[in-house]
C-alpha cells in the first residue's frame, strides 16, 4: 500500500483507543452524515440515506406481508390531544419541541412536533372504528419524529430522527399481545438474518417501559465495546389509550367493548448499531442486505487492453443480482481498496490482465480480507454465496463478542465488581421491586436492559435485596 | 342495481352541481383522507397513501436514472439561516410555523419548520463542494413541509404536505438551465404518460416565480371544471443563493467560481389533480400506473361450485403482472361494483358460472364502463393492453376538455368577457410588464399560468396596454 493510501486509513481513531471518537470518525469519513447549523440534528448524506432506504425496503415488505398498511398522520399534535393520556404526556412533554407561532400570529393552542404518534392514531381510530368488522386495524407510518435531547450523537441520539411507527387496534387483549410479539419477532428476524446482529428478545421492566404502555418488549443488541443498544421496541397498550380516547367497537354479541392496542418502532438508530457491531479500524463493515454497494469491482492496471471491458462485462453479469459498482477513476488500486473498506462494501472484486488471461478474478471479503480466486464461469453464484457467508460470519463474530462479554452474578459484591471492571451484560436475578432496580443503578451504574423471554433460574435470591427472585434480568450500560 | 347499492352512489354530490363539494365527497368516500384535531392538516389513509407510494416509486426511479441521489435534511431551519437570501425569506417568512420552545426551555433562536429546504441544502453544499470534481451535485429528498395557509383543502392546499424537493449544484449556468429543463421534462413525461394528464410546459412570469429564483418553469394541468393546477415546478437559481451562501468551487483554470443551482418539486397535490382531472360522478378514476388496486376480481354467484376457485386461479395468473385483488365478501356484486368504482379501480373482472363454462370472463373499464368478453386463455395480455388503452383514453378525454376550454383573446373586452363567462385557459399576448399582469387580475380575476415553451404570435399587441407584445401567456383561475 502506498503512503498516501495508508494516510487515509490512519485518519480514523483506533476503536481500542477511543471508541466514541472512532464512531464519530466513521460516520463522517464514510460520508454517512454531516452537521449543520441546526443543533442536535443531522444531515443524512446519500450513502447513509441509501442504507436507510434498504432498511425501509426490507422492513416495509415484512410489514406488508404481515398485513400492515402505511398511512401518514400530521406531524403536529395539539397540546390538549397530547394531554389525553396521563402517563404518556408525563413521559414525553419534557422533551418535545413546541410550535407557538404560525406566520406572524401566535397560535391559540400550541402544537408539539410529534415525538411519537399514539395520540394521533387514537383520535383517528376513534373516528373510524365502529364494529368488530373493522378490526384489526394494522397501520404503520414512516416519518421523522422530534425529541428535544440535551446531548446528541449521530444516529444514536438526535433531536430529529427517522423511524417507522406501527399502531394497531385489536378486538381482544390476546390478539394485541400476539401482535406485539409478532412484530418483536419480525424485528429479531431482521436484526439477526439481514443485519447479522444477534439480539436478546425480552421484556422491559416497568421503570424502562414506554410511557403509557402495559408492557414493552425489546430486542437488545450488544455493541463491540460491551455497551447495549435497544434495537427496536414493541408495546402492548392494553385498553389504556382506548379508554382515554373512547375507542369502542360493537362486538358480535352486541356489546360495546374497548379496543386493545399495540405500537412498535425502529429508527435510524439501527445504522449506529450496525456501525458499532460490525465496524473495525479500517472503517464501516456493512451487512450485504443493506449495503448500498454490495460489490465493488476494481480494475487492476486498467489502462491495459481488455481490462475495463472485462470489468464492465462482469458488472453487467452481476447487476441484476447484486448492487454493483465499478470504480475506474484515476485513483490507485490501493487508494480504492482503502476507500471501499472505509465505506464497508461487503465484497471487492479485483480484475487485471493476468486474471483475465486465466479466466478468473479475485474476490475479497470486507470482514476478514480473505481472498478467493474465482473462475469467471461461475462468478454469479460465488458472489451470492459469499454474501450469505459474510452475513453469517458477521453474526458469529458479534455473537462471540456478546458471549465473551456476558457475565453472571449471584451476589451483590461480584455484581458491582463486574460492573466496575468489565463492559457487557450482567445476568442476575431480581425481585421485581423498583427499589432494587434504582439501587443497582446507584451502586453499579447499570440499568435493566430486559427480562429475557428465555428465563433461567440462576439463583433463588434477588441480587440486590436477597428476597425471593422473580426474574432473570440482563443488566448493563446502554447507548 | 339494488336500491341499497344506488344509495351509496347517490351520496356523492354531482360534479356539475357543486364541483368543490363533489371533490370533498370523493376524498372522504374513497377513503383517501380523514380530518383530525390538527387544523389545516390531513390524515392520509391507507388507500390515499398507497397512491402516493406508487407516485414515489415511479418518480424516484426516474430521478435515480437521471443520476440523482436521495438525502435527508433536518426539518428545522434556524431563523438566521432562513434570512440569508433576501427574496427567499420575504417569500416564505409570512407562512412558516415557528418552534420557540424545546421542552420547557425557550430557544435562544427560533426555528421554522421547513417550508422548503434551499437554505439547508446551500449550507451543506458550501461545506462539501471544493472543486469542479465535486460537481454536479444532484440531490433529492422526500419529506413533509409546512406552510401556514389560512384556507386549506385536502391535497390541494394543506398546512403540511408531502413532497420531493430536488436540489442540484452545477459548474456553469448552462448546465443548471439544462438540469432545470431536464427535470421539467421528467415531470411532463410522468404526468402525460403515467397519469394520463396533459400538461402545458412553460415559464412563470416574474410575479409568479419562486421566491429567490432566476426562472421558474412549470407543468400546468387543467382540471375538469376549467381551473388550472400547477402540477410541478422546476427552478433555476443561477448563482444567487451561491453568492449568499458562498458556495464556490475551484475550476480547472484554477479560478474560484460560484456554483449554479436548481431546485424542483412535486407534492401530494398531484393526487388532487388526478381526482379533478379524471374523476366522475361515480367517484375516483385512477390511472393504472398509480392505482393501489389495478384490477379487482368480482366473483358472480360466488357460492356456486368452482366460482371462487376460478377467481383465485385468475388472481394467481395476474398477480405478478398487476396489482390485483379479489373481493369475495358477502356484499352483493352490485354493491361491490359501486364500491370499486368509487375507489377508481381501473379494471374490474367479473367471473361467474356461465363465464367459466364458456372459458371467459368480463372485463369492465372504469372510465367508460365498456365491457369486454375475454377468453381466459389470453387474459394476461388483454389486461396489460387494456391498462394502456385506459391510460391513453384518460389522456385523450382530458386533452379534449382542455382543448374545449382553451380560449383565445386579442382584445381586452373579449378577454374580460371570456374570463367572466367561461372557465378555462385564455391565450393572450403580454408586454412583460408587471402593471398589465396586475391589471388583468383586477379586471378579469385571472393570473398568468405560464408563458408556454411553444410560443405563438397570436397578436402584435399586449392584450392589456396595447404596447408591443413580447410573450404569449396562458391566463386562468387556479387551485
Amino acid at each position: 500500500m502506498a503512503n498516501s493510501d495508508k494516510k487515509m486509513v490512519e485518519q480514523i481513531t483506533s476503536m481500542d483507543e477511543d471508541f466514541a471518537k472512532w464512531y464519530t470518525d466513521i460516520v463522517k469519513k464514510a460520508d454517512l452524515i454531516d452537521y449543520s447549523s441546526v443543533k442536535g440534528c443531522m444531515i443524512i448524506r446519500p450513502y447513509g440515506y441509501a442504507i436507510w432506504e434498504n432498511i425501509q425496503k426490507l422492513l416495509d415488505k415484512k410489514f406488508k406481508e404481515t398485513g400492515h398498511e402505511n398511512v401518514y398522520m400530521p406531524m403536529f399534535i395539539p397540546e390538549s390531544l397530547l394531554n389525553k393520556e396521563k402517563d404518556h404526556v408525563e413521559g414525553f412533554a419534557p422533551e418535545v419541541a413546541w410550535v407557538t407561532m404560525g406566520g406572524s400570529e401566535r397560535l391559540t393552542e400550541r402544537l408539539c412536533v410529534r415525538p411519537t404518534s399514539e395520540t394521533l392514531f387514537c383520535e383517528h381510530y376513534a373516528n373510524i372504528i365502529r364494529s368488530y368488522r373493522d378490526l384489526p386495524k394494522l397501520y404503520n407510518q414512516w416519518c421523522s419524529v422530534v425529541r428535544w435531547e440535551k446531548t446528541t450523537r449521530p444516529f444514536l441520539r438526535s433531536r430529529e430522527f427517522l423511524w417507522q411507527e406501527g399502531h394497531t387496534m385489536h378486538a381482544t387483549a390476546q390478539e394485541a399481545e400476539e401482535e406485539t410479539l409478532r412484530m418483536l419477532n419480525v424485528y429479531a428476524d431482521f436484526f439477526e438474518n439481514d443485519l447479522g446482529m444477534p439480539v436478546i428478545k425480552g421484556r422491559k421492566t416497568d421503570k424502562e417501559k414506554f410511557a403509557g404502555a402495559l408492557a414493552t418488549y425489546t430486542v437488545e443488541a450488544l455493541m463491540h465495546d460491551g455497551k447495549a443498544l435497544q434495537g427496536g421496541t414493541s408495546h402492548n397498550f392494553g385498553d389504556g389509550f382506548a379508554k382515554a380516547f373512547d375507542i369502542q367497537y360493537l362486538d358480535k354479541d352486541n356489546q360495546l367493548k374497548y379496543c386493545n392496542q399495540t405500537s412498535w418502532g425502529v429508527s435510524t438508530r439501527i445504522i449506529g448499531g450496525i456501525i458499532m457491531t460490525h465496524g473495525d479500524n479500517n472503517g464501516l463493515v456493512l451487512p450485504p442486505a443493506v449495503a448500498p454497494i454490495q460489490v465493488v469491482i476494481i480494475p487492476v492496471q486498467q489502462h491495459k487492453e481488455g481490462v475495463l471491458e472485462a470489468a464492465e462485462k462482469l458488472k453487467a453479469r452481476l447487476s441484476d443480482k447484486v448492487r454493483v459498482k465499478i470504480d475506474d477513476s484515476d485513483n490507485s488500486p490501493g487508494w480504492k481498496f482503502a476507500e471501499y473498506e472505509m465505506k464497508g462494501v461487503p465484497l471487492r472484486i479485483e480484475i487485471g490482465p493476468r486474471d483475465i488471461e486465466s479466466n478468473q478474478c479475485v474476490v475479497v471479503r470486507r470482514d476478514n480480507r480473505e481472498k478467493l480466486f474465482v473462475s469467471l464461469d461461475n462468478i454469479e453464484s460465488v458472489i451470492e454465496e459469499q454474501m450469505q457467508v459474510l452475513t453469517k460470519a458477521l453474526y458469529e463474530k458479534a455473537l462471540e463478542n456478546r458471549t465473551k462479554r456476558t457475565y453472571t452474578a449471584t451476589d451483590l459484591d461480584s455484581f458491582i465488581k463486574i460492573a466496575n471492571e468489565k463492559s457487557g451484560y450482567i445476568k442476575a436475578m431480581w425481585c421485581e421491586e423498583l427499589e432494587c432496580e434504582l439501587k443497582l443503578k446507584e451502586l453499579a451504574d447499570v440499568t435493566s436492559r430486559c427480562m429475557p423471554m428465555e428465563q433461567e433460574q440462576i439463583s433463588d435470591r434477588c441480587i440486590c435485596c436477597g428476597k425471593p427472585a422473580k426474574k432473570l434480568v440482563y443488566w448493563g450500560k446502554a447507548y
